[in-house]
């Protein structure tokens, strides 16, 4: 199977022109097939605060109500997204920007009200592998908001780590599909004060040990869940690590299989 | 060669959003392959005004400083062509929402500064018809919105109706190519004091008749240009006419052929 690379970018880079251009150009520079996946947060609340609309959170979570999810759809949709896609040209990159709603990628189901009622957030149902794969064999880079739809006419708010993982479970049904996770660290930290602690490789053995020890905690736990769940449905590495040192060739980042 | 109708509905129906699925779903029943282009300068301009972002206009053009950019990136590429994209989706049409720099389908060149500098303002160099008939060979419903960027990581602002016929042109290499102009009059009016004057063929001799005479005056005069000028570069069919009108088969919109 050809390889197909993953990479997924956080809301702090997005706040920073010159650090998302130095990304950019990492990113145009990755061999093979590859897919962008983009958040956006800060920039929402942001311009959402300029509106006058307030940001309301529970738990850390977003509560999308209808103005919110317009917001959402502005600022991830446009101008993240176009913004993106344009730096992306500017470096040879052939990219494609899409919601979910694009081309029915991704079909999304409202999230049901519990004890909290979310809003507009969608949990994804659906990815249509064999329309993104079009763009994909037609020479397209598609680059996704984090932004699904019901296929009813309702889009949808939906979590950028779950769009990436999602997306490539649904990709490994064509491609080797490996994932790039980056943020602020430069990968999964042994001591959490010691930048320098960053293990190289986690095993399903290795994962099980650490959780023994109980040296994978807090917002790691979830994440380290996502990505053995998303091993298990066919995807072949998940790589964590620094922004700014994304390349297919370094041992930088932390290195995910099964 | 096979049929291709390009669609253009402008900010008004946009506003509302009765008249806009309305209008979408005569859209969804058009036959063969198609294109929707859309503005949303009313839309823009309200939430400038919401940011408190003041529209300078000049001679009724909008001039576009870097705010009002990232305005018209979220407003145009986000709020409203991602919702167009997802009520298309529940029509079953396979909608695809397009910037000029998405697959690098319209380059354009920012608009040199004479008696007004216009801003962040691009004029249509080069529609990319290859890329964009991979879109529809696969059976994607292109939507743009009226952005284009100059290649070099810059969006640029640019009209709607400029778009539709350059888009038409460039895909007249490709296909047999239609234009609706779709408007709030019923179509090119004799007497523009009688909605009922609708002229039902204009051809090249007839306009010509028309412009002695003094009766395409106005606002009128420059679209009509316009069209003529598509249509010596290639496009087949002109029509124009009332958005809840829309059809192949109907007659009731202006046709306008060389």
């Amino acid at each position: 199977m050809e390889k197909l690379s993953i990479v997924k970018i956080g809301g702090n880079i997005i706040e920073d022109d010159t650090s998302l251009n130095a990304f950019l150009k990492l990113f145009a520079n990755l061999k093979g097939k590859k897919i962008l996946v983009h958040g956006g947060g800060k920039r929402a609340t942001a311009i959402a605060a300029k509106l006058g609309i307030e940001s309301k959170m529970i738990n850390g979570r977003r509560i999308t109500d209808a103005e919110t999810l317009e917001v959402i759809t502005m600022v991830y949709g446009g101008l993240v997204n176009k913004n993106i896609v344009a730096q992306l040209q500017a470096s040879n990159i052939d990219a494609i920007g899409l919601t979910g709603a694009d081309i029915n990628s991704m079909t999304s189901e409202k999230r049901p009200v519990k004890d909290v009622d979310f809003g507009f957030v969608g949990d994804v149902k659906k990815v249509a592998h064999n329309s993104i794969d079009k763009l994909i064999k037609a020479d397209f880079t598609p680059v996704f908001c984090a932004i699904t739809h019901d296929g009813k006419g309702q889009l949808l708010n939906t979590n950028a780590d779950t769009i990436t993982s999602q997306l490539a479970v649904g990709m490994s049904n064509l491609y080797e599909t490996s994932i790039y996770y980056c943020f602020e660290l430069d990968g999964v930290l042994k001591d959490i004060n010691d930048k320098n602690s960053v293990i190289k490789h986690i095993d399903s053995s290795l994962y099980k040990e650490l959780l023994e020890q109980g040296i994978i905690a807090d917002g790691m736990l979830p994440k380290l869940e996502n990505c053995f769940d998303a091993l298990n449905h066919g995807v072949k590495t998940i790589n964590m690590g620094n922004t700014n040192m994304l390349t297919q060739e370094n041992d930088n980042f932390t290195r995910i299989t099964l």
